[in-house]
């Protein structure tokens, strides 16, 4: 008599669900155009208030479960309120958050379980940019650098192809890496 | 005799502060070297949790005057939590947050009171790029549109201008519309 040890990986992503998702929508192409959005009112000095609820996609409005605010701010040292984070610092966090969540829905789809992942992001900026005192230096990054200390049931080449395909097919890794249009108005 | 009506344009911005800081960053260059940071944890799926609270700059360690918490995950139309935003929500955020921060600068520098700012910010995006439908689909966003609702004590020339210098002088703008080196490495 043998006994089964039956392991089932569980990431908390529901990976049937996304494949579902990938059929349906390349059946119906017009359901995959989406569109992401955010609303930012200041508060004083460079304090500002982002609202995130609604969004478009599969076909019409949508919403998430409930409202999220993120403020915005600057440190005492560009003598600000720091009511809030940066606004590169948002960005960071933006970046680190999507290719963490790709490691986990890759794990997920690869069976591989994840015990812990943690991305450390930092990037570099030279504030001569942004303060106008040199014209050849830009005002975003200069580069950015992402550090996994991941934990899974898996070989250490198996923990760098999970970061190279969440890599490979995240959002903000392509909007950080790459131009994307930017069209500012006033109405 | 004549009534004098005193009007000071206060819009919480200390550029005094700030020229200050110009000033003395240009003296010194390695002052300006700036290094953002966050940390971002995997809680569940494709939920996670940005902390951030040190950075580098003024040639030493800095810190916010407390940590700071993003929450990132995906809204139940993709199987998710809905525990916190979208990362590409986070980005948007982080651009409306910075050109907002950028009109309220460049507004107390020109002596223009504002009453209100609100930017509404939006992005397409085809899912046919994230899920692998079409590899000529870009992961990012298609393009952003952000519109300024300004009430100021300015014409709408003026307005418009105050937008425009915000603009020159984002660093979210410039990372998002230009490339970013960015470095991903598994510890």
């Amino acid at each position: 008599m043998t006994q089964q040890m039956e392991t089932t990986v569980d990431n908390g992503v529901n990976v049937a669900a996304l494949l579902e998702a990938r059929t349906a929508l390349e059946a119906a192409p017009e359901a995959a155009q989406f569109k992401w959005r955010a609303s930012c009112e200041w508060v004083e000095g460079v304090h500002s208030r982002s609202t995130i609820e609604g969004f478009f996609g599969l076909g019409e409005e949508q919403k998430h479960s409930r409202s999220f605010m993120i403020d915005a701010d600057h440190p005492p040292q560009f003598a600000a309120t720091d009511k809030g984070v940066t606004p590169v610092e948002i960005v960071l966090s933006g970046l680190a958050s999507c290719l963490t969540a790709g490691v986990a829905a890759v794990a997920q789809n690869r069976g591989i379980q994840l015990r812990s992942v943690k991305a450390n992001i930092e990037g570099d900026m030279d504030l001569a940019g942004i303060l106008g005192i040199d014209a050849d230096v830009r005002n975003g990054f200069k580069s950015i650098r992402v550090a996994f200390d991941i934990d899974a049931d898996a070989t250490s080449e198996e923990i760098a192809a999970l970061v190279a395909q969440s890599q490979k097919r995240s959002a903000v890794f392509d909007i950080i890496t790459n131009p994307c249009a930017v069209n500012v108005t006033v109405r």
